[in-house]
């Protein structure tokens, strides 16, 4: 999921009128009324019910839809792409070349893919605040927290065999648990070759029109059988109409909307400038690698995607934070807010809220930087590292109480953890030593050589040296070795001595200390937001969406085009756009066009609708939702935002902020006509 | 000129013996005992002046020679790049597609490339220093050390008729006075496609084997008519030997073997993590900017090359300064000259000097990013900006007496400042556009948004908004109105408004601040290290080079391969080798061959020596030397150093440090063979 925005183009209205189409709404918590009054559509409970059982969560970071009654999940090529890319080597380059298992038996098993479909959810934020008293230090009432949080997860899924996540909205505002029936025997059917899905690549991405069948489709397993389901999406070989009316189901990743102004300045003035230095330096180190050899180009490409995507998403991000437009309509809804509770009868309370949240964020900032490096992990940014610490650190937590394990250890996330350890997925030397070296030397230049911590780590060798080195010496390759480990005593993995490992603990008591203080403030941030969040609903009524998280949302909007530089951008693209578009770059790349689509040009009725627009609320792990109509078909799939819809992270626009989809339509007419799939466009169509 | 080190290859010698081929030797001391005893050369001064006067230096960044009595130049592809730029539009792509002027009349006049020959040296060290007064403040020093070297650059130029520059050397140990023979109507005879000269691309820059044709052939006119020139060397058409004696006479642009650690430090921990970031940045920026059209990226490519180029090399750098072996061995190179030094009657005073250098060090540390964002309008980045900045102050700076200028105001520079100031070099809005918001995110990431400066600076927009507000609405893309401001009064300037002009203004009190802070530390540090230097001739003879200075040097060295991962790495390709690299890699950008070596390639013999490498001691701004023999006769052209040459910024050495050339015998063939251009392959024969 792809966003970015040139403030340049943003009108200033940013005051949400209550009929715009925002909203990244809880199943919970559906806007009824605003779909009544401006739509004249009931949202039913069944209505609902279907649609929050036929969505699919990747757990690698994307959305998805179950398309048929067997099993079958769509999703996007570059949410896929984490998967396609763990399954290639030097002589199979499934990302780039894409893939038709023609035959179930040919169906492929992801290496380790994990998918969650949303069961129920329950409010338990009562529990959850009752572990906490008024009178606990910050870090006492985050462990308290904690422990209650693992202790409700570990009970649904003891009950229930539902993985169970107890999930914090408004930001601390509520509690929900959320129970998953889980996934993780998925295979791959079929993929398009990138350049049919990523048409156009970084130049377009964030941009619209487009011509992307950025599409994957996968089989969920039980018991190695096509998994029989019984909510899936219906498709709709119409597609859809200008002005229509449609809904998107997903999970939104991370929005920071409700963020006080003292919050948004941190990610003005420090942690964007850091994440965009990182970025820009990961990116050139990537592209100088991958440009020596085509092996090195295929290694690297799943990570130089992200990275890139990641870079303008968050380019634009940076320049709507650095948009006085934007801020100050930040700033003035903050203070619209702060007057309501002024004249609240426990005002002095609520409003010293903000000054808490102030106060937490100064000690944030102040730990930012050890915390990215050593706990985020970037000054030791290698797949091996993050192996070793996780063996490093189950070998401490799984002995204490479930409650007071960090959290990633807890007993009902335990499954899902070892899942992603003891993947498969295969690791080169070269590139780990590669993505190593730019991480100590990234630590190197943040802390200074005569840090003291700094020094234990490079051992009296340069970066590149010391990578080198712990990459040639770590055993961790070695899947059946981590599994060994993960079992052992601590005495028992001291003696194995592997490099990597001591590496993660020369670094884990600091890390370890600047996560404890994160976290702290963390809860202390967390309950002033949960008074402000309450005053807003006093203020308000309950009617707020919380900022994204991740947690299954709906969004709703209408198809529309929008005015850009003076000219109309139509709501949808044809097929023949896509060879216009490439003729007018020479069919250079990254415009060219792979070799099925220039062969199979005249078996396509060109003016098959390609790729649309609506105005549905939506932001970076939206990638893949499904798109339906008012009666709950598959119209479409969500795979990236335009340029201005980059904003969408602090505030909602209706303006020109469009989210970008594949129209139903162009799904089938490929699979039928360029890809020779009519078994699987059948599928599709429900014969 | 390219350099990048992976220390990992380095050997730990950097220890020099006395006979090593070290040295960017000073055409007044040359190392004629060292090349007497090694290779029984005895340099005479014919010799010497012949080839001093058959050198060239282009004032955009490189070297050349003459190498025909009718005023032909020879330098690299990539140095002509810049004039290759500027005269190219949206039609005409000479970087990317090579020229070639079958006719004089065909010969096309570069828009600003000014060339100089060096004439003439005179030690004017005591006259320099004699003005200076113990008692005076740094600051005083600083402004009464400026004065002199104006006056005597002045009289010199009213003398000679010559372009007439005070060089410091030896880090302020000593100043001579260099006079040049100036070339500014310079013609373009012929390139190559950058894909001939620049093969491999960023992969194989400072990289080896190579293949590449990296020249570019100008012709130096006088009064309309080719110059005439009395020395210009002699083309062999036998190449080089293995193991024979070369020597390279250019311009190494700067070097840092004789700073102290404290000095080094600074550069490790502040100046390359800064410089590097920046690089990342603009590099990011230039490839996004450059992939959207072919056009975008015509008029990024120039600068877009000097990025990579740079950051490729200062990567190489960096990791040198990180790596223990050096720095270990500098810290050793120093405590015997401190430990010499000590035993020295004036011991005391002369290791004062250190102390002097480090507590100068920590005020240019503290300066150090204003000076970078405001006078070195990183802030800033567009060549608007430099245009109006330069307008802004020599409207101050020239009622001012010579002495008491901005040193780039001289009298004695006016001449070619105005020749930069007034160029009809294309500027593109939208591209000044891009580099200026890049500039201005830069500034707000490092001062913050908060900073009243970048307040006043932004003006209440974002700053994508006042980018492109500033663009829109200067006039300086008007050559006339730049020559009518240049020789307006202040009020007329004033009067004019223009918003660039204005801009420069605004920053202007504070950029000069911190100049001042910089020159007067500069002029300390100078002191200091002028003391050091005398004192280490005092104790190893005055047999020293200077630290390189874009100034003319004699460097010498042995044509001879070297050993890499266990591999005989062998001294000089062939043009087969060609056609192999580009197969490897099935001809895919950046080791695609341009039409007209794949269509020639039979008339080849494909066994003519290619490239070679040699022990010569280079840096950046070396790119374009002429390589000689014994005789004096051409035989190759610096355009590269292998990766293991980067090191050289710090500290010789010549294991597998390397100089890379195009050889003599490549540069007629290809020119008769491939590209139909006897006439000038007879020219460069003498024939």
């Amino acid at each position: 999921m792809n966003r970015i925005v040139f403030s340049i183009f943003l009108a200033a209205v940013f005051s949400v009128s209550a009929f715009a189409d925002e909203g990244m709404w809880l199943y919970t918590a559906p806007p009824k009324q605003v779909l009544k009054e401006k739509f004249n559509f009931d949202v039913t409970d069944a209505w609902l019910e279907h649609l929050q059982k036929s969505s699919v969560r990747f757990n690698s970071g994307g959305s998805g839809s179950f398309v048929s009654p067997d099993g079958l999940v769509l999703s996007n090529h570059h949410v896929g792409a984490d998967a396609l890319h763990k399954f290639s080597d030097a002589e199979h380059n499934y990302l780039r070349d894409g893939f038709y298992a023609r035959t179930r038996a040919e169906e492929k098993r992801c290496l380790d893919l994990e998918l969650n479909v949303l069961y129920s959810i329950e409010d338990v934020t009562d529990r959850v605040n009752a572990a906490v008293k008024p009178d606990m230090t910050a870090e006492t009432a985050f462990a308290a927290r904690r422990a209650v949080m693992a202790e409700i997860e570990k009970e649904s899924l003891d009950k229930t065999g539902l993985r169970s996540d107890v999930v914090t909205l408004y930001q601390g505002g509520q509690y929900h648990l959320y129970r998953f029936k889980k996934y993780t025997d998925v295979r791959l059917v079929f993929a398009p070759e990138q350049q049919a899905a990523f048409f156009g690549g970084d130049p377009d991405n964030f941009e619209y029109p487009r011509f992307d069948l950025d599409i994957c489709i996968f089989r969920a397993y039980e018991n190695d059988k096509p998994a029989r389901v019984d909510h899936y999406l219906t498709w709709s070989p119409n597609g859809v109409a200008d002005g229509e009316l449609v809904f998107v189901s997903g999970h939104p990743g991370s929005t920071a909307r409700q963020l006080t102004m003292t919050e948004l300045q941190f990610l003005r003035d420090r942690q964007f400038p850091y994440a965009l230095r990182r970025l820009y330096t990961l990116e050139v180190a990537l592209l100088a690698y991958s440009n020596r050899t085509e092996e090195n180009a295929r290694r690297a490409k799943d990570l130089l995607f992200g990275v890139q995507n990641s870079r303008k998403a968050r380019d634009g991000m940076f320049a709507a934070l650095l948009d006085p437009q934007i801020m100050d309509a930040k700033l003035a809804s903050e203070r619209k807010l702060r007057d309501a509770v002024a004249k609240l009868p426990d005002a002095k309370d609520i409003l010293s809220a903000w000054d808490t949240i102030d106060a937490a964020q100064k000690i944030v900032a102040d730990n930012f930087l050890d915390s990215a490096l050593l706990e985020g992990g970037h000054g030791f940014s290698s797949s091996f590292f993050d192996i070793a610490r996780t063996i490093l650190r189950a070998i401490e937590e799984k002995p204490k109480p479930n409650g007071e394990r960090l959290r990633e250890f807890r007993d009902s996330n335990l499954e899902s953890l070892e899942f992603q350890l003891f993947s498969e997925e295969p690791l080169y030397d070269d590139f780990e030593q590669l993505k190593l070296s730019a991480g100590l030397t990234w630590l190197v230049s943040h802390k200074g050589l005569s840090d003291p911590l700094v020094q234990k780590v490079l051992a009296g060798k340069s970066p590149r040296d010391r990578a080198a080195e712990l990459i040639a010496g770590t055993k961790l390759r070695d899947v059946a070795l981590r599994k060994k480990l993960y079992a052992a005593t601590p005495d028992e993995v001291k003696a194995a001595n592997d490099p990597m490992i001591e590496l993660a603990r020369l670094i884990d008591a600091d890390a370890r200390a600047v996560r404890k203080i994160l976290e702290a403030q963390g809860e202390i941030v967390d309950q002033a937001h949960a008074k402000i969040t309450r005053a807003r609903f006093a203020i308000e009524g309950p009617t707020a969406y919380p900022d994204a998280t991740f947690t299954l949302r709906l969004a709703f909007g209408v198809v529309k085009g929008y005015q850009q530089d003076g000219q109309m951008i139509p709501f949808q693209t044809t097929m023949a756009g896509l060879y216009a578009r490439a003729a007018e770059h020479n069919f250079q790349p990254p415009f060219n066009l792979p070799k099925t689509w220039i062969d199979r040009k005249d078996k396509l009725d060109l003016s098959t609708p390609f790729n649309f627009v609506s105005t549905a609320d939506i932001i970076g792990g939206n990638s893949g939702s499904p798109v339906v109509n008012r009666a709950g078909e598959f119209v479409g799939i969500i795979f990236d935002g335009n340029i201005q819809s980059l904003v969408l992270d602090f505030a909602f626009t209706e303006t020109q902020a469009r989210a970008v989809s594949v129209n139903s339509q162009a799904i089938l007419h490929a699979l039928e006509k360029i890809y020779d799939a009519p078994d699987l466009a059948a599928e599709l169509r429900g014969k």
